[in-house]
């Protein structure tokens, strides 16, 4: 019989978050399940890495599961390095990432902790794929979506995922209907504006919160946004070399 | 006469670091120099943004230059959307970000504050650039860059960049030879291998430093890391649409 394939677990709401509960108790039928969370919430902190400050790292216990849990001080990303390279003695054959209380689609995917920590073990070669619903809320509804995240997983168990590419799979929020299925997409082109809101502390120094409006300029059918605005789960392929290949040529063009 | 260019200038080092003021001294010369950097150092921050916690910004006056400076609690990327939506009223036409003490260049340019900073300001239209210095000291030798960084921010105000493109400059170390020149790379494929420094702290709790080798198994005589081993100044281009469109077409062969 073959063995149980190691999944490594984490997110970037923290490790009491609903969204990570509620992973956990998928994958624990799937396979063994490793979990390396952050102690704290985690939103909006892109692929930071803590490399002024310490790292520190305990074993907990949060509910009944067979899971092994471990949680960090640090971010997403130090939780899949911390992981792979100092709690586990064997390198996992998944790291699944969310469920993100929020959604990381379009643009999201480049502030996104739950996406970095995908990132991260794509990196370290290890096939990655990060979750979110589209509901911010904590009490967040997750009862739609056992199946569809079962689905994507046992899909990369059995196929795999080329070197460099990891998985950025959001879920639309719960209405009561069953999810029209999964669409293969691109991220769409969208942005956010900014509105800081300016206040006053109780000392007189002003200071401010960051809000904004989500944009979406991409009327693609391709794209994330459509998808997820028709009820369909969106699957986006990501990779993480930055190069601009199509400039390439008309760079070397430029005088230095 | 046509105006002078309004150049936005940021960071990951902190308002103080010498790589910044040396920034600002090139730039003085080339536009209206507007700074918003982080009131301490942000370096391995990514693409984080504040967005659980409160943003103090506060003028500041750091030497005899005539650029308008601000200093801010939050992260690189927090500076620009702050500069852009709050504290500037037109849109700059060029944002330059450094010059980072410490390489930006292959896997780098994920964790990096400095490119962070940059990339937000090509989401929010602006034409981008971040300059690093092969160099970590705080001390670091920049004599020898004022023509690079002159000629590559020269370009970029003539020509313009392409929406969704900024550019990734990284400049060897002074070895007291003239650099050999520019070339246009593609980001190395190379990694890094951690090594977590393992200690006990004075109450007996244990704790890690995140420290590691870098590994390049890319040898590639078009990458960032061969013109830079080459004493070249290396440029890539660098967009964020992470989507991998080549593995888009096996996706949908998948079964959901």
């Amino acid at each position: 019989m073959k063995e149980k394939p190691l999944i490594l677990v984490t997110n970037d709401d923290g490790i009491t978050a609903p969204g990570l509960r509620k992973l956990i108790h998928i994958l624990n039928r799937m396979g063994d399940v490793f979990v390396v969370a952050p102690d704290s919430p985690q939103s909006g902190m892109g692929h930071a890495i803590t490399v002024n400050n310490t790292l520190f790292v305990e074993p907990v216990n949060i509910d009944d599961g067979p899971q092994i849990e471990y949680t960090c001080s640090g971010t997403p990303a130090d939780c899949v390095k911390l992981a792979v390279n100092e709690l586990l003695n064997k390198k996992p054959d998944l790291c699944v990432s969310g469920i993100n209380h929020g959604s990381n689609s379009s643009i999201n995917v480049i502030y996104s902790g739950t996406m970095s920590a995908a990132v991260e073990a794509g990196i370290e070669g290890i096939p990655a794929i990060g979750f979110s619903l589209l509901d911010y809320s904590w009490n967040a509804d997750f009862s739609h979506l056992e199946k569809t995240v079962e689905s994507v997983v046992r899909n990369v168990l059995e196929k795999g995922l080329p070197e460099g590419v990891v998985l950025n799979v959001n879920i639309p929020k719960n209405t009561g209907k069953p999810l029209r299925g999964v669409r293969i997409c691109r991220q769409a082109n969208a942005f956010w504006k900014e509105e800081f809101d300016k206040r006053v502390n109780p000392h007189g120094r002003e200071y401010y919160w960051l809000t904004g409006k989500f944009v979406n300029m991409d009327k693609g059918e391709d794209t994330d946004e459509w998808a997820l605005a028709n009820y369909y789960v969106s699957v986006v392929p990501v990779q993480y070399d930055m190069t601009a290949h199509h400039f390439i040529k008309n760079l070397n063009e430029w005088k230095f």
